[in-house]
């Protein structure tokens, strides 16, 4: 198999050890900096480099595009313009409307790894980056199947969990699990700097605690690289200011608690804070026996995609995939993997309340 | 040495068992709790148990009184009631200023260990818990020399490193880098909770993504331990309430960066926040050849609490202090040792702007 990575940082560049690694893939990489291309090669992260984008989507199966958020509507349509007719093309951007807005191709599946490093760049790029790690799709409705099921097996091959989401919910969702908190530790460290000097006297300052948990935790991503996080804010800003909306209404509300001295409210807020964040905990857990369901398809365009959003939006999570075309091409089956007995047959029900044949073995 | 400790849960435990490991001290605990005094009996946190508070006080030089901020004035008196003469007694609570108010006694002193796990309870007691973790002491304007400095010298043989500071400042430091982290990752985990469930359709529900370093590191600390935190934000109220005005004002200013499409100002402020951290993280570096000051002291009242707390707000560590009285009583002289060369001279002018002898070794 050969997979182009346009744009060989931390993320594309891990794919490639990845996918050079664990699928004996070859891997042609391009990148508008020489010195990454460089040190791509000398990481081992791509077999060879080309002098153009266009260039390294010559011949290749899937291509995934690691560009900032600002310029991926292009860079994606370049590649799409370069890729052959049964390329699949991905991103790995923070945010997913803006490029699912602007592409409408049956090639291209929006995608968003949840992996990422202290440090960037191709010379921090592992293989094992994406293992266990969520990896977003966000297929548009024209989504070729043999495509999206190409892609999808590549990620688990990987070490990914591949997860279908419609981007709407997406950037919903990463404004409120990412960009906020990257937000509010930008506040807080802004902050911190501030009661240093004023805690201290005269020209004096007090240090802060070399310990505290809390702060340490929270504060890790604050000021994260500049160029990428103002294209996340700004492509994600009505999301965004939904979050900060909501999280400024709690946050005057327990101000006003406190000055009340209401402490059975601060209690009860505190009692559900604890709850909120153990069943958040909880369903990271899903597992069990895996089940596989066997669905009957048409072939029509976005078939695969529409069951991959139903699925995902259930909380329902893809173990595997494997689509079987009939051989005239008119229809073919899908079988499902799903983790869990009860997950296999709220699937097998969705998957029916779609008007599809489906049975589970 | 004999060690009283009042209140064997986590710190308390932790205190008793660094006390006896590291300083062949013996360790006398009392708690309400029956199970504890049993629990803390079969860890090796104490040597041996007393019926009541009061009766672990007897013969101890020193007492650590580990009780839930809302009852610690309550439980201070009672401790100094029982103390000998010349036994110092300090407490570990989270703010300082109620305790500090309430108690007129030169024989104690505000004691604050930035040190915790995430399970709370004397089974989870361990002697390392304090190794380098900053302990503030906030000294009262009377507390005896002697005193203080056998407190800070047991502190650094438990691992720490004791810090002054006043109790004001205290509080409205930790308002930052402690209640109001708190806060937020309250706020958070109820914002993600709601999210979760309006994300998926009908009655299903997104879960979160499994990984997700931002998310998890911030609302690691959500629900604390209900009873103590209720205490510690309404000890704090004041602070608190500064905390989050001043996080309000600049989350309102950044949603409107965001509303406007400001790239440049979103920009600038994301780089103040990477040059914040850097200066906090840098901060916490001190370091260097170790100086020694030595100090003529009157003895009078507090001196040494003077020195330590003019040394604190300056940022400065000390490494170690011995105080030696006069044979008559009526003077001493101090030595401290101090980090760092620029520290140590800021030290010995700071030192002689307080109108006493210094001389820098």
């Amino acid at each position: 198999m050969r997979i182009a990575v346009v744009g060989v940082g931390l993320i594309g560049g891990s794919v490639g050890l990845a996918a050079r690694e664990r699928l004996d893939a070859e891997v042609v990489g391009f990148d508008p900096s020489p010195a990454a291309l460089e040190t791509a090669l000398e990481v081992g992260a791509v077999d060879r480099v080309t002098p153009t984008a266009e260039a390294a989507l010559d011949g290749a199966e899937v291509a995934f595009v690691a560009a900032p958020v600002g310029v991926l509507p292009d860079a994606v349509r370049t590649a799409l313009a370069a890729a052959g007719d049964d390329c699949v093309v991905t991103d790995v951007g923070s945010t997913k409307r803006t490029v699912g807005d602007a592409i409408r191709d049956e090639r291209f599946i929006g995608g968003h790894p949840l992996a990422g490093a202290a440090s960037a760049g191709v010379e921090n790029a592992r293989a094992a980056l994406f293992d266990g790690a969520t990896w977003y799709l966000t297929p548009i409705a024209t989504t070729r199947g043999t495509l999206y099921e190409r892609l999808h097996r590549l990620l688990l091959a990987l070490g990914a969990r591949p997860r279908a989401i419609d981007a709407q919910t997406h950037d919903r969702l990463l404004a409120t699990v990412s960009h906020l908190p990257h937000v509010l530790a930008n506040v807080l460290v802004a902050q911190a700097a501030r009661a240093r000097t004023e805690a201290g006297r005269d020209e004096a300052v007090e240090p802060l605690p070399a310990t505290g948990p809390s702060f340490r935790d929270i504060t890790r991503v604050a000021g994260s690289n500049t160029a990428i996080w103002r294209d996340i804010y700004l492509a994600n800003a009505d999301a965004l200011i939904g979050s900060i909306d909501d999280a400024l209404d709690r946050l005057t509300a327990f101000r006003a608690a406190l000055a009340d001295a209401d402490g059975e409210g601060i209690a009860a807020w505190n009692d559900a804070a604890r709850d909120d964040r153990r069943r958040l905990l909880e369903g990271d857990l899903a597992g069990g026996e895996v089940s596989e369901l066997r669905v009957s398809v048409p072939n029509r365009p976005g078939v695969v995609a529409e069951i991959a959003l139903a699925l995902g939006r259930a909380g329902i999570n893809i173990v595997d995939m494997a689509l079987h075309p009939a051989p005239d091409r008119s229809s073919g089956s899908i079988v499902l993997w799903i983790a869990g007995a009860e997950p296999a047959a709220q699937a097998e029900a969705l998957v029916a309340g779609l008007g599809l044949p489906v049975s589970r073995a």
